[in-house]
Parts: C-alpha cells; structure tokens; sequence
C-alpha cells in the first residue's frame, strides 16, 4: 500500500475551545440563574475560564487522565468543565442528578472521581453519597451564593486565583479519553462509556454537517436536554465550534421557563426529550399567540420516541419543525435522524409524518444491521423485527472496566438493545426495547407501535404496553393507561380503536387504568415495575 | 492517560461509497457528453459500476497502492474512478489535462502511473506524451462512439465483463492513500499531494457542515471546477456521502452552456473558478431575465481570488450569492471560506463584502498563522502583510517523493508561499503570491490589492500588476491592462483612480495596454510572463 502523506493533526477537544477564542470572542453563552435572572459570558471569558480551571487543577494535583466528575445543571461552569477538563487532558465525568443516591455512589466510585464540581443547590444530593466514594480528593461547589463550607472550595475563588495568560494546553493523543458518562440501565449496575477526543471530534462534524443537526454560526442554540446526558447530544461542542449563540436554562425545565427564554433569546435550534416537549405543546396549544417562536427553525427531540401526533401538533397548529433523532449514550449519542429525503418531497403529509416519526437513518459513518436471536441478518422490509446494532468512530467499543462484554459482538458491533424494524430506505422504526418485547406465542408484537396507537386516542395521555405472563402463549400485551383530566374511555372503545390498525393477536388483554406510568431516572417507561405490579393478573387472575 | 474506548473505526471512502446505495440508490447523477446530451445515472448504478471498475483493475493484476491515472472532463465514469478506485486499495491520479504535454509525461511519469483512464477526446493529448511514461500498463478509454483501437481497452466493455454481485470491498488503514493530485506552481517541477483516504473524508464532514459549503441532501450539485484541480474542491465526495444530485459538464464550460444546465437542472450549489463566474455574469448582465436561477443557493468561487466587483455584481443586479473560498492542492483544497459571522449583520454593505471578498476564515481544525521573512509570528492586525503558513488534518505533510521539503517548517506547518494580511476577525486577505511581492525601497506593495482596485475601473476587464526592476527602489509596480471592447483610459486616469485608495508610493508607475494577461493553465496569471516581457524597461527605458 501507499500511505497518504497528510498531517497526523489531531482530533482533540482543545483545537474547539481555541477557535472559540480565536474566531468568536465576543459570541455570547447565556445562563438561566437559579432565581432566573440571566448570566451572560463571552466565548473569550469562556475560554480564559476554562484556561483558570485547567491551571487550578495542575495547582490542586490532579493527574492526566483523572476523572473529574460534574453534578450541576446545565450552565456556563458546566461547559467550562466540558471544555478545559479534557482540554488539559482529564476526564469529565458528568453524573446525573436524577440518579438514586445509591446509584450516584456506585457511579463515582465506579469512575473513581478524584474531584467534584458541584452546583451549591445539590449539595444536599451530593452529601448523600459523598461518603461512598473513597476517591474524592477535592470538591468545589459552584453558586454566587455566599461561602462555601469547609470541606468545600469555592469554584468562582478557585478560578480567580489563576492567570488567563500564557497557558499552552498540553499536546493530546486523539484517543485519549475525553468524557465518561454512565448509562442508565434498568437492569444491571449502570455502566461507563469513555469518549476520546477523537469521536467527539467526530461526532461534532456530524452534528454540524447540514443534513443532520446543521448547527451553525447563526444559530442560537438552546439544550435543554441535560448536559449530564450523553454530553447533551453534541450540542455543545457543536455550538462552540460554530461559534454559535449557547443558551443554557439553568434547573428551570418546566414548559413555561422553557418557552419564555426560547422566546427572549430567539432561539433556533432547542433540544430536548419528549416529555419536555409535549409540555411545551401543551402550553403553545393553551395560550395562542402568547409566545413569538418565529426564530425557531428546528426543536431536536430524542432521548425516547416522539409520539407522531406530537411531532403533527408541533407542525400543524404551531408552524413549528420537530426534528426527530435516535442515538445512546454508547453512540456519542447520536445514530439517525429522522429528515426526509430529497426525493421524499412529493409523498403525503401522513407519509411524510410515518418517516419523521420513525428513527430516521444513520448519520454519515455510522452502520446500522438488525439481527435475530441466533444472529442471523435480517431484511429491509419494513415487517421483519430483530434486535438492531451499529458501528461507527462515535460509537463505543466497550464499557470502562469491561462491564458488559456481551453488548459487542465478535465481528465489531454494538448490539444496542433495541427490536426494530428497518425499511428498504433505511428508516429505523424502534418496536421495543429486547427486554420489552412481547413475545406471544412465538411471535413478537410491538409494545411501543401499540403504545402510539393508544397515545393518539382522545381520551388518553400517555400508555405503556407490556408483556403479561400467560399460561398457553407465554406473553400476552397488557396496557397501562393515563387518560386526560376530565376524559375517559370502555376497554372495548379502546380496543376497537387498536383494531383499526393491528391483527387481532396483538391486542392487548386488558388495560389497566393508573394515575401514572412508572419511569426511569430519565423519563423512559420502566416496564419491569408495570410487569412486578401487573404482569401476573392473566394468570392470578 | 486514560484511552477512550470507542471503535477504531476507519474513516474511508469506500464507506462514503456503500452510504450512497444503501440510502440513495435511485438519486440521480446527471453528466453532459461531448454532443450535448445527458446521461443520467443512479447512484445504485454508479456503485455497481464501481465495484465492476475495481474488479476489472483485480483483473488486470493491478496491486493495491498503485496508482490508476484520469485524463477527463468532468462525468460519470470520473466519478466511478474518484469512488472505484480508491475503494478497491488503489490511488487514483487526475491528471490536468490543461498542462502542457511535457509536464503531463513528467507527472504521470513521477507518479508511475500503471493504468490510465482517458476521454476518447483526449487520446490524442494522451499520444502526445505517453511514449514518455513508462510505467504505463494499460489505457482505457471512455466514450461511447465506436470501438477503440488497438493497444486499448474499452471503458464500458472492461465494466460490462465483471459482475456486479458479491463482492466485498477491501477492509483498508485510514492512512491509505487514495489520491494523487500535483499541483501546477509555476516555478520547478509540479509536486504530488498524496491525499489519505481519512483527509478526504474529514474533508468530506467539513464541507457538509452547514457553515462550510453545507451540502445536503436535497442539493443539486454542480461542480464546473474540473475534477483534475484538487477533487474537485471536495464536492464530489461530499455530494456523495449526502446523497444530493450531482450534475457534471462534462467538456461544456462556456457560460452558455454552463447557465442553460443550471437553469434546466435546478442547480442549487455550483463551484467554478473566477474566469467561469465573470463569463456567467456577463451573460447574465447582457440577457436579462433570459435564464432562471431561482433554485441557485450559493455559486462557490475559488482558485484564485473573486474580484469585489463581480461579487457585488451577482448580488446586487441578480440576487445570487456568493460564496468566495480559499484552498491549495495541498489542503484538499478547503482553507477558508468568506462568510459573514452572527455579529455581522448588522454592517454596512460595504463593510459586508470587504469581508466576503477576502479570502475568509479559517475552517475548523485548519489553523493559521501568518510569518515574515525571519520566521516571527505577525500580528492580525489587518495590515501587515506575511507569509501564511496553515496546518489541519487534510493538510499535506510532504510531498510524493519527498520534494519540496523546504515548503514544511520545522514545527510542523506548511508554507503556502501566499502573503497575507490577518485581521481581528481573523480573515485572511492574499496580498500577493510571496514570489510575485513588490518590495520597492524596502516596504511591500500588494499587486492583488492593486489589481482589484484597477478591475473597478469601468474601462478595464482585467489587470495584472508586477514587479519591475528599479535602479533606486530595487522594485517598483508595472500594470498590465486589458481594455473592455470599445473602451479606454488614459494612464492620468489610471493613476487618479488609484490614487482614492493608496498611497502614492504604492501606485504603479506605468500602465501597459496589453491584449491579454498571460495565463498559468489553471488560468491564473503568469507574472513570471510579464516580468520577463516589461520588467526591465523602468531601467532599459
């Protein structure tokens, strides 16, 4: 072979924080207080504090490649910790405050965090399971509020402390690690997915090429999803690289701080899980003409699926475009997104919305197969449902401290633990997760199409689908349902509204009316409660 | 450190090949032969044909890493060798075919070019210089109009005689070249920049990214720029890998024809050096609303700098927009691109194309920086001039065969033998070609700044400003002027023109009416020409 005779110039994080300041000193983060006033800083001040923390870090003794954890909300401090945490060759680690104490204990020792950077408002959370993690040297606590108290450094005192000038961010390996985030499993102990500099790198180039985020200069971007989610989907790094407006909304995640700070700062580009969403949509739906979001050209949602009546909503009675992408935290996190195709343009609106609610297809450099259980590939045929895996530079190749070894297959693939189907575009149409899927005497039905179904009824909020134990078909589907204040709907209204659309077999057997649907710590149905609660009445009676 | 754990997955045109069938198969690419009319493929049949391309050159015994010439206009079968070639381990040559037939034996013979592809057009320029190129092995020729003659293999015959089933493209390092282009200086012998496949791809993320030249999926893609300059800009790849419609000239490169297929087409995104431009807003100007470009987003122009003027002129009197780039063979080519930052918008008209007719800023991961004679780092401050000097990871680290070893410094940047200014905002402003600088009593005078200064003159079409040598000064500037038909001016109004804008030190100190300014093959001026032809007569008389 012939090599190529190109530069060995890195992919690292660091060459994104210096053209911030280098091409767009005076392009501004904004930051939603906790009393909702708004900070506001410059790439320039962004960059020389992230020049403070990195020397703050050498001065405290913190090693290359250390683990320094985040536990804050989405803000300035935290992107600073994005930004010079890996820039000086450490390892952010972005702990979710959502988690169970318990879960957080595990997580940080897990990850042997050496330092904490921690918002003054979860201290209280923090202390919960401070005491379980023997690796923290140090824990430096973020807020305006007063002194910190012993045992605490002050973030703001910390940082004053350095100079801004003359620091030379170390020469970086593009593999070295740059972040580590858990995720969030609902069985197992959660596990730790380690991103070098070079599939963030990556990653950002996908997200800022056209046909995928297409994040960009004259965006202002807004993630609402939250930093201490899978790196908030990029988006930061895209934004910085871009040199793009960043808003950050601070804890106020309720639809009414959400709209109104869209609405103040002519967002663009916001991005967020669809409960977050169907809020908003509820509120637009509410207060018409209230809230100007002309400014707005895109709202990611990902995270779990949108309902298609969400995304309709959005789109019809509010002029407003839902982007709708997929992805894991084992895939940096984004895999598909859910935009048309060229040729696409001429179909109908409802064929139109069958695509933009689905998964989408894979971004540039990521594959995408599904496989039955004995590992056989499956067809593109829209019908055939098999467990899907990917590969790609953005996507893992295995799980810090080789947890989980069974999640990648022998020939390089990352199974990815969700049934789909996949049509002959490409699109990606999640069924179920593996283990949510009912298997019904030998043949599998969908709990998430049936879950869409009954979420586009009148009556019904929300519905979770899961497998009930059955003594002759080993599963049948049973619903949990949420109906709307004031609304209601018979079993037989429902299941006749289901028969539209599914063979008779895959009807539910009974729907069970409940206040809410159980979660997870991050706002996905959590089916193994609905099964420990419900999942026997079929044989129990 | 702590390495990350994602997979090492390869960053490789082949995977930019199979996205394009396995998503797009049926979107078109549409090619202009030699009588006018269209071809049209899918990209199912280009990847088939493709992969019938690398196993008719399997067949010919031809090794992975050898190189696989192209001597052709801008068309499908190109396109199969920009995607075949590569993909199946070899490298593929595009040779210029508007060198002269010394330099194209030189070359071919340097880069031991084995197979060439060649327009049955072109044969008789091949002719002239393959006795030259020893290593040729076997010559294939394109074009659909009668059997070839003996000592040659028929392109689509060769294609028609492999299956295009079953086969499995060869797994390949990142770091593999996939292509050789050389670049035309016109001083010493042409260099080879040997591109890898990771540098184009990473090429191929940045010119998708929306701030970049943001192909996208629902594109029409026109690339006039010949295939032989530097891949064509990246745009072929780039078009691939979103799926956009890709539209080829094929040898028709007069603006008429260029317009018409514009026109008929829809072209969205088309790429042309500056004398392509000035023809096309020229027919523009003479036949008004004769041609709809509606569907036109952005004309990219690089190569050699676009005239304010001619800009200004699309703008203002047509509502197109352009895009002014700035590249080298030896950057992929993309360095920079003139678009306007968020906080921009607000600047006057004027102010707004002072910065979009520079060259612009840097793209991400392409750093700059500009040096004077000694080597220091200048200061952006928008007036002194220097050389620039840029790194990446789609820059070149050497050449093929180790030439030009003093174009690489030390630490690791290349000299781009360009002088320039940087100001605050970091766009860069090319003041000359470092070999085409006038330095007059010890202080420089930008010809460029000058030339576009006289291009404003509405008498002239075009001017090349050059060194003459000077007893006293050492330099001093000569301008060489090409009247528009049926216009004039005198040197006093030349020189009062001028005299608006610079100091008087600056302004040449004669004006010479010549008939045409003597051009490089890419169309660039010669001033090497000129000097030889005027430049002693400040001292000769």
């Amino acid at each position: 072979m012939l090599a190529g005779r190109m530069m060995a110039f890195p992919l690292t994080l660091t060459h994104i924080l210096e053209r911030a300041r280098t091409y767009f000193p005076t392009h501004e983060v904004v930051s939603r207080r906790p009393d909702k006033s708004l900070l506001r800083h410059t790439y320039a001040q962004i960059h020389a504090r992230s020049v403070q923390l990195a020397r703050a870090l050498d001065r405290l003794g913190v090693a290359k490649g250390t683990r320094v954890a985040t536990l804050c909300w989405n803000h300035h401090a935290h992107l600073e910790a994005y930004l010079g945490v890996p820039a000086s060759g450490r390892v952010i680690h972005t702990l979710n405050l959502r988690l169970h104490p318990t879960e957080l204990g595990y997580i940080a020792s897990h990850a042997e965090d050496e330092v904490v950077i921690v918002d003054r408002s979860l201290l209280p959370l923090f202390e919960k399971f401070r005491a379980e993690v023997k690796s923290i040297r140090h824990v430096i606590v973020y807020g305006d509020d007063g002194p910190v108290g012993d045992g605490y450094l002050d973030y703001e005192k910390v940082l004053a402390a350095e100079s801004t000038e003359g620091y030379v961010f170390p020469e970086l390996d593009e593999n070295d690690a740059a972040m580590i985030c858990y995720t969030s499993g609902t069985t197992g102990n959660p596990k730790g997915v380690v991103f070098s500099h070079r599939s963030m790198t990556l990653h950002t180039f996908m997200a800022c090429s056209a046909d995928c985020l297409g994040v960009r200069g004259s965006d202002v971007v807004f993630p609402v999803v939250p930093m201490f989610h899978a790196a908030a989907w990029g988006l930061p790094y895209a934004t910085v690289m871009s040199g793009a407006k960043l808003i950050f909304p601070g804890p106020h995640l309720d639809a009414a701080s959400v709209v109104e700070l869209m609405a103040q700062e002519k967002v663009t580009l916001a991005a967020g899980v669809p409960t977050i969403w169907l809020g908003i949509l509820a509120l637009l739906d509410a207060s018409p003409g209230k809230f100007d979001l002309s400014s707005v050209r895109s709202m990611l949602i990902g995270g779990s699926a949108a309902p298609p009546a969400m995304i309709e909503g959005f789109r019809v009675r509010h002029r407003l475009e839902v982007m709708h992408a997929w992805g894991m935290t084992e895939m940096s996190p984004l895999g598909t997104v859910a935009h048309l195709k060229s040729h696409m343009a001429e179909l109908t609106d409802e064929q139109k919305l069958g695509y933009r609610s689905s998964q989408g297809f894979a971004a540039p450099f990521v594959e995408c197969r599904h496989v039955d259980e004995s590992g056989k590939i499956l067809p593109w045929d829209g019908v055939t449902m098999g467990e899907l895996e990917v590969r790609g530079p953005w996507v893992a190749q295995s799980y810090f401290g080789d947890d989980g070894a069974d999640r990648f297959t022998k020939d390089g693939w990352f199974k990815t633990g969700d049934v789909v189907t996949l049509c002959a575009e490409g699109y990606v149409r999640i069924t179920d997760r593996s283990k949510d899927v009912i298997k019904s005497g030998g043949e599998w039905i969908s709990s998430v199409a049936l879950e869409n179904a009954l979420m586009s009824h009148p009556a019904i909020l929300e519905a979770a689908v899961f497998a009930g134990r059955h003594e002759k078909w080993a599963e049948r589907p049973l619903a949990a349902v949420v109906f709307k204040t004031d609304k209601t709907a018979t079993s037989d209204e429902l299941r006749d509204h289901l028969a539209q659309s599914f063979a008779k077999f895959w009807l539910p057997d009974e729907y069970i009316v409940v206040q809410q649907i159980p979660r997870t710590s991050t706002g996905k149905f959590l089916k193994t409660k609905l099964r420990e609660l419900y999942g026997d009445r079929l044989i129990t009676g």
